[in-house]
């Protein structure tokens, strides 16, 4: 059997593993890598391969029959990835921001030029997600799907849990280790997370998701206090990515929350990622594994590219790998009216009565509470209140915390956070 | 697009989920059930299929396309399973018997017909193991597969170490709760946990395995004391299907063994199943969910119908889904030659020196003591003795075992289970 033409967009981690796994593979034949500067000293053997720092090249040369797109970023790639596919080229990619924001477009133009893109590095790393989503549990109607899809800031997280860190110095240490990035804000702020998700409820529900429109709550709020006070309640600090029916809507979040301690999410730890998926058939299922990293991305990435090689000599199998998404948007819940528990830390004034109108304001707004921890006092003159909350919608919350902060004896609330159920 | 017609072997528990999944499936059309007994009352409303106790109508019959055989069995299973791919029919197996001893045959047949056989569901129930390692993690060298893949006896197991029970008393319970068998062979002796790891060995290491040359060692041997003591060590004990490659061999075994307590395949309790694959690229990747039960199963049934029915109408597809199995069989490895580090539990007679004389027979095959527990009398004159050793090759350890039995001392080595590593 003939080689199979690919081209490489991007030689940073990923792509250097992508090239590794490929290396002696006598199925594919990398023709072109396509980088920002040729003349940067590689780790590995390009002998074979040419170089360019023109991407169209790669994209525009007829015997190219798979476009690799690891380069991340996306104005530029979003536009490549079209002219790849307008071109009747297939596309295998680890890019979440682009099929987030854009798989609607790009699955009705690869849908018109009868071609595929394939995805399975975007979310999960190594864990092969979106196939058990598409394939493996397509007999289900899904009710949630719901994981640890960071594995950045879920190292951050286990390093202030495990060795008493503040956010900035597990950060720092994260970034030291290449865990985090220079500019840490798309892990650590959920955007990262967002597309994730966002990605996942398209899939599992069918219909597409506006990232921008997921709530979205990182990390950088979080204290080693909330850390060491979690336990007290029962639960352990992660950033989740959620996605379940709500009543004719979908809630979607990207978003810090307290994970009941004996939930099997609560145990994930390290850069490690997870996912909990919820049919209506199977019940639940559980996927553990490395969610990035070069050779588990590579896995990935490598994995679609093998899996599209073996229907490539079908003719028409395009449809086969189309994702099933109605191209209309999904309705996300209004998040007034979603319901849930939620912990609350806040900053008061060291005066009587003070708990007493914490109370009302609460009451007022149908809050009610569940426990409440103050702490010693930690600044001249203040003290820390932690809060649990019964049920109650999030909208009455917000009004409660709009009251306390209104309060002359609050200094401030930092930090609410809502209970995963 | 019109409907696909699909026939369906078999109408026990399984049987009755797949129609209950298909009800109302536009893709499909039921147009027969073969069952025992057609008099028998059911449980689901069956008006508009044909119902016959003679299989052959249904593997005979032009209109069908896809057969589903979730009758279990296997000598007319066999045949009728043959006969259907030898008519150009596409078939859909939960049978892990089937595949795990017939799998070559049945493939090249297929291979022969054009057609596909599907079988997510004869291993894992509802997790989609077998599409992972097919095709999820295909960028990777496999080089161990090892999970919890009997729920019966994970449950029986879990059952006798929280609640202290013996095995029999699990056992009667599990089978009161339709959780195990009246005949129970087959759990508790582990053949089922040893056709799902052949299943599994062959599909990661790409050469059919032999089921019956499986290393296979039950529960039935297992005593609450056991349960008891396990944790003394560092360890819980768990039925495990483990395939890994070894010096030029494959060490495959359905066996009871002691699981480290940290191990997450430790942590998995009552019918759940676990999977843990590790891939060169991927690192460790771990799957977890019900393995069995109706809907479970039925959600993998039909998650192959619906996978196969998207393909259905390309020509030529069938290559696409066929396993990439090498027909010659895998070298197993001499079991003797395997190294590894064993629990041991003895009744001895009471009478000093007895531990001397034990140390001795170890230590002339080589075999150390890493510790060694006594419990009080048990029985008028004699003591219960548990050991663990140091890593030895397992040939040592028989040949030690077989001198500690010929010692008059000795009343019977009543245990001997490996540990999992």
């Amino acid at each position: 059997m003939s080689k199979i033409t690919v081209g490489i967009l991007g030689l940073g981690t990923v792509g250097t593993g992508v090239v590794r796994l490929l290396a002696d593979d006598p199925r594919f034949k990398i023709k072109w890598v396509a980088v920002r500067d040729t003349s940067k000293p590689r780790e590995i053997d390009l002998s074979a391969i040419r170089m360019t720092d023109r991407p169209d090249e790669l994209v525009d040369d007829p015997e190219v029959e798979i476009v690799i797109e690891v380069a991340g970023g996306i104005d530029r790639i979003y536009e490549l990835i079209k002219r790849a596919v307008a071109r009747g080229k297939h596309v295998v990619t680890a890019n979440k921001e682009l099929i987030a924001r854009h798989g609607a477009e790009i699955f009705d133009l690869a849908h018109r030029n009868n071609v595929t893109v394939l995805f399975e590095a975007a979310v999960g790393g190594g864990i092969p997600l979106i196939s058990t989503i598409q394939r493996g549990l397509q007999a289900n109607e899904i009710s949630s799907v719901a994981g640890i899809l960071n594995g950045t800031t879920n190292y951050i997280l286990t390093a202030m849990e495990q060795r008493g860190q503040s956010f900035e110095d597990a950060l720092a240490e994260a970034q030291k280790l290449g865990i985090a990035e220079a500019d840490p804000t798309n892990d650590v702020e959920a955007f990262d997370v967002a597309y994730k998700i966002t990605i996942l409820a398209s899939l599992a529900f069918g219909r597409f998701v506006d990232s921008a429109k997921v709530i979205r709550q990182g990390i950088t709020h979080i204290t080693d206090l909330d850390i060491a006070m979690a336990p007290e309640f029962g639960y352990r600090i992660k950033l989740i990515g959620l996605a379940r029916r709500g009543n004719g809507c979908l809630d979607v979040r990207a978003q810090s929350m307290l994970v009941p301690i004996h939930h099997p999410l609560a145990s994930v730890e390290g850069a490690n990622n997870a996912i909990f998926i919820s049919g209506s058939a199977v019940g639940e299922v559980m996927l553990v594994g490395p969610g990035a990293g070069q050779m588990p991305t590579a896995s990935a990435v490598v994995g679609d590219l093998i899996n599209l090689a073996s229907a490539l000599r079908l003719p028409d199998f395009a449809p086969y790998f189309q994702p099933l998404i109605d191209s209309r948007e999904s309705a996300l819940c209004e998040i007034d009216d979603s319901e849930g528990t939620f912990y609350i830390r806040l900053e008061t004034k060291d005066t009587p009565g003070v708990i007493g109108k914490l109370g009302l304001a609460l009451g007022e707004h149908q809050v009610s509470l569940h426990s409440l921890l103050q702490r010693g006092v930690q600044r001249e003159g203040s003290a820390t209140i932690i809060l649990l909350t019964h049920r109650t919608r999030e909208g009455n919350l917000k009004r409660a915390i709009a009251a306390i902060e209104a309060q002359p004896t609050t200094i401030e609330v930092g930090l609410v956070l809502r209970v995963f159920e």
